[in-house]
C-alpha cells in the first residue's frame, strides 16, 4: 500500500506543487499559481479585496499548553496500550487539535492550539478501546475519537464543560481489512482506515465501495460513519450511513454489535443510533459495508442550464423516476462564472465563448456521471438526457465532466493559498425538499449576503446542488470574502448564526453531510425538538454515565 | 371511496365465495372447495393428517371478561374524546382482541377473548392523542395502538406485567391524507389510513407508494411504520421503513416529530427508533412517505430453477450488480410442488407437464416482476434475463407471473378453510446475508421437521425467498401439519422455539418482516444484545415512565 499523506497542522494536506516546506508539512503555493490573473480581478471587484500576504506564524511559534493528563491516568493508559501508544509530544499534540474548518485554521494559523488534547492514544482492538474508555471514565478523562481529522465542523473540539483533561483517541492502528465476503458484498474493516487504501483492497477482487467526499485522501471509514458523510457519487450509490450494513461501538458501559444484514424488523434501529452519534456515545471499532462490482462504464459529462430554476426542474424530474446520475452536481450562475474564471484552461475559454456565442450568458453547468454496467448505463442515460433536453438542458460534452473529476478533491487545498491572501473562505450545506428547495437557497443567500456587506466588503456566495434524491435535494454553499483581520472569527461566526437560522426557517436540515459538531450543536434542539434531544441524552447517559465521550459536539449544553 | 371490509373475529377476513354468515362475518368455504382433490390426497399422505370438520365454536359463545376499566378512567376519556369514541359493548371488544396468528386464532376459535381490550378508543387528532397518553399514564392503563389488526406476531397482545387494564386505541378516525407535495414526491397521511384506500387517492394524480404485504386489505400505514413492514414489491420500491420520510409520535411525554426529508446528517437517527418500536414507545399519529409515478409499464413472469441451489445463486448475481426485479419469489422444491397441486388449474397441469417433459421435475419456481419506464423495464429485463439464463433458469412465461399476481393475497383465506380441516398453518421468516442463507435455510427446515414429526405426524415445510437485497434476502417458511387438537399451542410452541433458536444460531435475523410482538421478544436480546436491550429500555423510560404502551411487546421483562 502506498504511504498515506498527512494533513498539515495549520492547512488542508501537502501541497503537490507546494513551494517552501517546513517540518509541519508544505506551504501553500501563491496566489498567483493558483488563481488566474481574470479571476483575481474578478474577485478584487466583487468582494473590495486587495490581495495581500497574510501567511500563519511558523509552526514552531504554535502556542500549546502543559499536558494536564495526571499521572494516574497516564500510568493506567501506559499499562494498558504500551508506552509507544500513549503519546505525549508536541508534534502528536499539534497534529490532533481540532479539524478543518475555517475557524480551525484561523487558530492554528494564528498560532493558537490551547485546544489540542493532552495527549493521543492508540488503541489497537475493539477490547483495547473498551477498556480505555473505561478506564477514563474512572480517572475522569475525556475521549476524542480522531480518525482522519477532517471535521469542518468543530467535531474534534474536545471542549468539557467540566474542563476535565482530554485524549485523542487516534484509530490508526485499526485500519484493516478484517473480513472480505465476497457472495454477500460486505467488506468489514478497522475504523482508522481510509478510503484510498480499502479501494486499493477492494480493487483486487474487482470491487469498490464508491464513497468519494472531498477528504477522500485523508477522512477515515469510522469518520465516514460517526458522522453520516456522503461522497460526490452518493446520489448512485447511496450515502455513507445507506452503505453500513453493522459496525462495533465500544462504550464506556460495553460493546454494542450493531446492524444485522440484509434487513431486519427486529425493533427500532440502534444501527442508526451509532450512525452520526460522532463519537459521543462511544467509538466506532469495526465498520461492515456494502461493497459492489467496480463500474466497467462510467460516462462524466458536462450540461448547461440557462437558468438555476430550469435546472432543478429538470432534475426534480429525473429524481421522481429514479433516473438520477450516479454523480449530479448543478452550479448556480455565481458559481459557474466564478469556476470557469478559476480554471483559466484553455478549455473553459472555449466553453465560456461557445456559450456565449448561444446567447445563454455562462448559465448553470450541471455535472453528471454515469457508473455501471454499460447496458444499464446507456439506458440510463438516454432516458435521462431525454429528460434533461425536454427541461431546455445543452449537452456540452465529455470535457466539462473529465475536468470536474480530474479537480474534484482541490478545493480545501486552493482554500490554503486563499488564506494566506487576506480571504474569508467556508462553506456550509443543507437538504431540503423539492418544494422548500428554491426558498433555502434565497434565503441562505441572502442571509450571508446581509451579514458580510460591511463598509466596502461585498461577499461573494457561490451555490451548487450536490446530491439529488427522490424527495430532494442538498445545496452546497461556498462563501468568499475580504477577511475582517481585526475580528475574522467574529466576522464569520455572525455570518453562519445568520445562514443556519434562514436555512432552518426555509425547511432545510442543520446539515446534510458535515454533521453537527460543536459549530451546530445549538441549533439541534431546533432540528429533533426537546424531547427528541432529551432521548438523545437518554440514550447518552445509559451508554456514558460519566460523559466523557467528546463532550462539546451534537447534544447542546 | 369504496366501503372497507372488516376482519372476521375468528378468521382472516370475509370470503368471497364463503358459505353460511353470521354476525362475526362469514365462514370460510370447505376444504374441497379449495384444495384440489390431488393436493388434499398429497397432503393427507405427506402429513399424515386425515381431513376432518373442526369448524370455530359459535361468535356467540365465546368467553369475554368484564371490562376493567375504573370508572374514573372512562369518565375521563369520554370526557376527552366524546361518549362515542369511548367503546366498551361486546363486538367493538372482540374486533380488537389480538391479531391473527396461529396462536391468536386457535384462540378465538375455541371461544377465549378472555384477553380482549377492556375498551376501545378512538381518538381524533394527535393532541388528543398525546392527551389520552397523558391521562392514561395519570390513571395506570395500558394503551395498545390498533391499526389494521393483522399482527401475526402477537403485536396485540396488551400483556401487562402488573395486570393493569388495557385500551386499544384504535386509529381509524385518522385515516385521511393531510398533504400531497407533488414535486417532492411526499404523502402525508393519518396513521389509520389502508393501502386501498391510499393508493386509491394517489392514483387519482398518476402516483403509487406501492407497499404491498399479504395483509394489504386490512393493514394501516401506522402499522406499517410501527412494525418495518415490506411488501411484495419491496426489492424493488423498498422496505416501508425506507419509504418513510417523516412521522409524528405522540407519547406519554410529550410529540415527537422526527425525520428531515430528504437526508441529514444532524446526528443519531431518531425517525429509526420509531419506526419498529411497535407501539412500544407511543402512537404513531402521522406517516409521511415517499410516493412515486404510477409504473407504465409492468412485466410479470415466471421461471424455473432444477435446484434450489441454482436458483439462489443467480439470484445472487443479479442482486449484486444492481440487477434484481421489483418483485422476486424463488419457491423450494417442496413450495412448488405444493403450488402446483394446490393451484389445480388447467395452466398448472400444462406447466407440470411442460416441465417433466424438460427433465426438470417441478424444480423451483421463480416469480419476477419487473415495473416502470418502458425503457427502463426493457434495460433491465434483458439484462437481467441474460443473468437469469447464465444461472441455469429457463423461462416460463408471463401466465405464471400473472397468475401469481392474481392469487397474491389470498393464503391467509385458505389458512381458515385449512384450520377448519384440522391442520396446523403458520409461517415464519428471517433474512441473512447471502453467504449465511444456505444455512439458515437447511437448520429451520430440519429444526420444524424434528419439532413437528410424532407419531405419524410429518410436516410439510414449503419456502421461499421473498425479498432481496444487495448483501442478502429473506426467506418465508410456511408449515402444515396434522394439528394436535389436545395441545395446539404446545404444538406449535415448541416448532416455533425450535426454528427460532435455529436461524438465529445459522445467522438469521429474528424477524425479517413481521415485527418481534409478544412471540419473538424472549430472543430479542440475542438478536441486538444485552446493552441493546438496555439502550431501548432507556428510550423507553424517558418517552413512557410509566410503561403504559403496549407492554408486553418487543422488550424482553
Amino acid at each position: 500500500m502506498a504511504e498515506q499523506p498527512e494533513l498539515t497542522i495549520q492547512g488542508w494536506g501537502p501541497h503537490p506543487t507546494g513551494g517552501s516546506t517546513d517540518a509541519a508539512g508544505d506551504r501553500a503555493p501563491g496566489l498567483e499559481a493558483v488563481v488566474p490573473k481574470a479571476a483575481r480581478r474578478h474577485l478584487a471587484k466583487e468582494l473590495g479585496w486587495t490581495p495581500r500576504h497574510t501567511p500563519p506564524v511558523p509552526v514552531a511559534e504554535i502556542r500549546l499548553a502543559p499536558s494536564r493528563l495526571p499521572a494516574p491516568a497516564r500510568l493506567a493508559l501506559v499499562e494498558l496500550l504500551g508506552e509507544e501508544n500513549v503519546r505525549t509530544d508536541r508534534e502528536s499534540r499539534l497534529l490532533r487539535a481540532g479539524g478543518k474548518s475555517y475557524l480551525d485554521l484561523l487558530r492554528r494559523r494564528a498560532g493558537d492550539a490551547t485546544d489540542a488534547p493532552c495527549a493521543v492514544v492508540l488503541p489497537g482492538t475493539t477490547e483495547e478501546t473498551a477498556a480505555l474508555l473505561a478506564l477514563c471514565s474512572e480517572h475522569d478523562v475525556v475521549v476524542v475519537p480522531f480518525g482522519g481529522g477532517t471535521s469542518v465542523v468543530g467535531g474534534l473540539a474536545g471542549v468539557d464543560p467540566d474542563d476535565r483533561p482530554a485524549v485523542a483517541l487516534d484509530l490508526r492502528r485499526m485500519a484493516s481489512v478484517r473480513e472480505l465476503d465476497v457472495p454477500s458484498s460486505i467488506v468489514t474493516v478497522g475504523p482508522g482506515m481510509r478510503g484510498p487504501a480499502l479501494e486499493e483492497e477492494l480493487g483486487r477482487q474487482g470491487l469498490t465501495f464508491g464513497h468519494l467526499p472531498q477528504s477522500w485522501e485523508f477522512a477515515t471509514v469510522g469518520g465516514y460513519a460517526a458522522t453520516r458523510s456522503s461522497g460526490q457519487a452518493s446520489t448512485g450509490v447511496g450515502r455513507f450511513d445507506e452503505l453500513v450494513t453493522g459496525l462495533t461501538l465500544a462504550t464506556p458501559s460495553g460493546v454494542l454489535e450493531l446492524g444485522h444484514p440484509p434487513a431486519t424488523a427486529a425493533g427500532p434501529d440502534l444501527l442508526g443510533l451509532a450512525l452520526g452519534s460522532e463519537g459521543t456515545l462511544g467509538v466506532i471499532t469495526e465498520v461492515s459495508l456494502r461493497v459492489r462490482p467496480k463500474p466497467t462504464t462510467t460516462s462524466y459529462e458536462g450540461w448547461s442550464f440557462r437558468t438555476w430554476a430550469e435546472g432543478l426542474a429538470a432534475l426534480q424530474r429525473l429524481a421522481r423516476h429514479d433516473l438520477l446520475p450516479d454523480v449530479v452536481r448543478l452550479s448556480d450562475v455565481d458559481e459557474t462564472r466564478a469556476n470557469l474564471l478559476m480554471s483559466g484552461s484553455a478549455g473553459a475559454r472555449v466553453l465560456r465563448g461557445s456559450l456565449r456565442a448561444r446567447g445563454r450568458g455562462e448559465g448553470c453547468l450541471l455535472v453528471v456521471g454515469w457508473e455501471g454496467l454499460p447496458d444499464m448505463v446507456r439506458a440510463r442515460v438516454r432516458a435521462g438526457s431525454a429528460l434533461l433536453r425536454e427541461g431546455r438542458g445543452v449537452r456540452l460534452g465529455r470535457t466539462v465532466g473529465e475536468s470536474w473529476r480530474k479537480h474534484r478533491f482541490g478545493a480545501p487545498y486552493t482554500r490554503d493559498t486563499l488564506l494566506d491572501a487576506g480571504l474569508l473562505v467556508e462553506t456550509l450545506e443543507t437538504a431540503a425538499t423539492w418544494a422548500a428547495l428554491p426558498t433555502v437557497y434565497d434565503s441562505v443567500r441572502r442571509a450571508l449576503r446581509d451579514a458580510l456587506t460591511t463598509g466596502g466588503r461585498r461577499p461573494l456566495v457561490m451555490t451548487h446542488l450536490s446530491h439529488g434524491y427522490p424527495t430532494g435535494a442538498s445545496l452546497y454553499f461556498t462563501v468568499l470574502a475580504d477577511r475582517d483581520e481585526e475580528l475574522p472569527i467574529q466576522q464569520w461566526l455572525g455570518a453562519k448564526r445568520a445562514a443556519t437560522d434562514a436555512l432552518l426557517a426555509a425547511g432545510g436540515t442543520l446539515t446534510h453531510h458535515h454533521a453537527v459538531g460543536a459549530d451546530h450543536r445549538p441549533w439541534l434542539e431546533r432540528e429533533v425538538g426537546a424531547l427528541g434531544v432529551e432521548v438523545l441524552r437518554a440514550v447518552k447517559t445509559r451508554l456514558d454515565p460519566k460523559g466523557i465521550c467528546n463532550p462539546g459536539v451534537l447534544l447542546p449544553d
